[in-house]
C-alpha cells in the first residue's frame, strides 16, 4: 500500500467518473509507475466540477497533475519519465536503453493512442450520431493498421525491448487497454497477451485497486447498482 | 547550413511528399531542434516506397528516424528531448524548467495534435466521404475546445513558460501549424501570432528550407507545375 497522506509526492485524480471511464483514467499510469518504483504518494481527489483555478494547474481540465517538493506538472507522458528517473526499474540508465523507453512512451501517446481512442469514441460516445456507422470503416482501418504494425514489432517478445519492462511498456499497456475495452485487440492475440502481462503485475493491480476504491467511496447517490 | 554529410547525427526524411504534406513532415521538428542547438546532421532520404527492412527501424513506416554513435530511435517527441539534452537553448537545466518543457512537448503530442490532426484530415483527405459533412461539427468542437484552452493558457506570453523558448514550444508550434494550415486558428489570434514567432526564428527557416529543397530536387516527373 503506497498511498500515504504525508508523502512528498501528490497525484491529483478524480473522486468519481462514470463506469465506462473507470479503470482508464490517466492517473492510473502515474499510480502504476509509482508502485513499480516503490514510491509513496498522497492523492488529491477532485470532483467533476473542478476546483476554482484548476485550469492554472491543468489547462485542459484533465487529470493527473503531479507535484513534489521539486516540480509541479501535468501530462502523464512527462510524469512517467520523471518517476522513471527515480528508478532503474522503469528507465534503464544507459543512453540507448533510456531513449528506447522514452521512444515507446512517445509512440504509445502519439502513434497508437489517437487512433484507438477515436475508434473507441466512435464505438461508445458517438455510437448514436447519424454519421457514426458510415465513418466506422475509416476509423477502424486506421486503428487496425497501427495495431497490426505494433503487433508485428512486438512479435513474441515479453516487452517492447525484450525482457525488460520500462515506462514505455507501462504507457503502451495503458493505451492498449483502451483498445482492448472496445474489442480492438481480437485480431492481435500477442497484443492482448501483452496487456494481460502488464495487468498481472502486482504494481498494476495495486494502482487499479486504489483508483477504483476512490470511485466506490464517492459513488453518487442513486448511481450504485 | 547545418547539413553535413560527414556529421555524426543522421536524420531520416522523405525525398518527396505530395504538396499538402510539404512543410509538415515531422523530420522538420528534428531539423529545427538541431538548428537551434547548432548541431550538424546528415540526411538520409528515403522514398515513399520504404527501403527493405525499414519497419525494423520505424514500425509505423514513418519518418523521422534518428541515429548518432550513441543511440538509434524514432518518434519526434523522444528525439527532441535527446537533442534538447545537448543544449540549454532548448531544455533548461533545472528540474522544474526541464520538466515543464517536457510536459509541453507531451501536451502538444497528446492533448492538441490528435484533435487538430483529425479535424485537418476531415477537411482534406476525407472531405469527399459521405459522412464527412455530418461529422464535422463533432470534430470541430473537440479541436476548438483544446485550442481555446491552450489560447487561454498562453495568453499574452511570448512562449508557453514565458520568455524562454524550449522544445515544448518547438513541438507545439509544429503541431499548431497543422491547425493553421486547415484554418483552425482564425478564432485564436494569440496562437496564430505564436506560430508566426516560431516560424520567424532563423533555425526554423533553415530547417523548413532544407526540407523543401529535398522535395524540389526529387519532384516526380510530371508533378511540377
Amino acid at each position: 500500500m503506497a498511498i500515504n497522506p504525508s508523502a512528498d509526492i501528490e497525484v491529483t485524480a478524480f473522486s468519481w467518473v462514470p463506469q465506462p471511464a473507470q479503470g482508464l483514467v490517466k492517473d492510473l499510469r502515474v499510480r502504476w509507475a509509482l508502485e513499480e518504483a516503490g514510491l509513496d504518494y498522497r492523492v488529491r481527489l477532485i470532483g467533476m466540477e473542478r476546483p476554482a483555478g484548476y485550469a492554472e494547474e491543468q489547462p485542459f481540465n484533465q487529470v493527473p497533475c503531479f507535484r513534489d517538493r521539486h516540480v509541479q506538472m501535468f501530462e502523464s507522458g512527462a510524469i512517467l519519465q520523471y518517476v522513471g528517473e527515480k528508478s532503474e526499474q522503469l528507465l534503464p540508465p544507459d543512453q540507448q536503453g533510456r531513449y528506447r523507453a522514452i521512444q515507446w512512451t512517445s509512440a504509445a501517446l502519439s502513434s497508437i493512442e489517437p487512433f484507438v481512442q477515436f475508434r473507441a469514441l466512435l464505438n461508445n460516445f458517438w455510437a448514436d450520431r447519424e454519421w457514426a456507422e458510415a465513418a466506422t470503416p475509416t476509423f477502424d482501418q486506421l486503428a487496425h493498421l497501427r495495431l497490426q504494425q505494433l503487433s508485428e514489432r512486438l512479435g513474441e517478445k515479453t516487452w517492447l525491448e525484450g525482457d525488460r519492462f520500462t515506462i514505455g511498456d507501462l504507457m503502451m499497456v495503458t493505451v492498449l487497454r483502451i483498445a482492448d475495452r472496445s474489442s480492438q485487440l481480437t485480431d492481435f492475440p500477442n497484443l492482448a497477451a501483452y496487456v494481460k502481462r502488464g495487468e498481472t503485475r502486482p504494481a498494476f493491480r495495486q494502482a487499479l485497486s486504489d483508483q477504483l476504491a476512490a470511485f466506490r467511496e464517492h459513488e453518487p447517490q442513486g448511481e450504485a447498482a
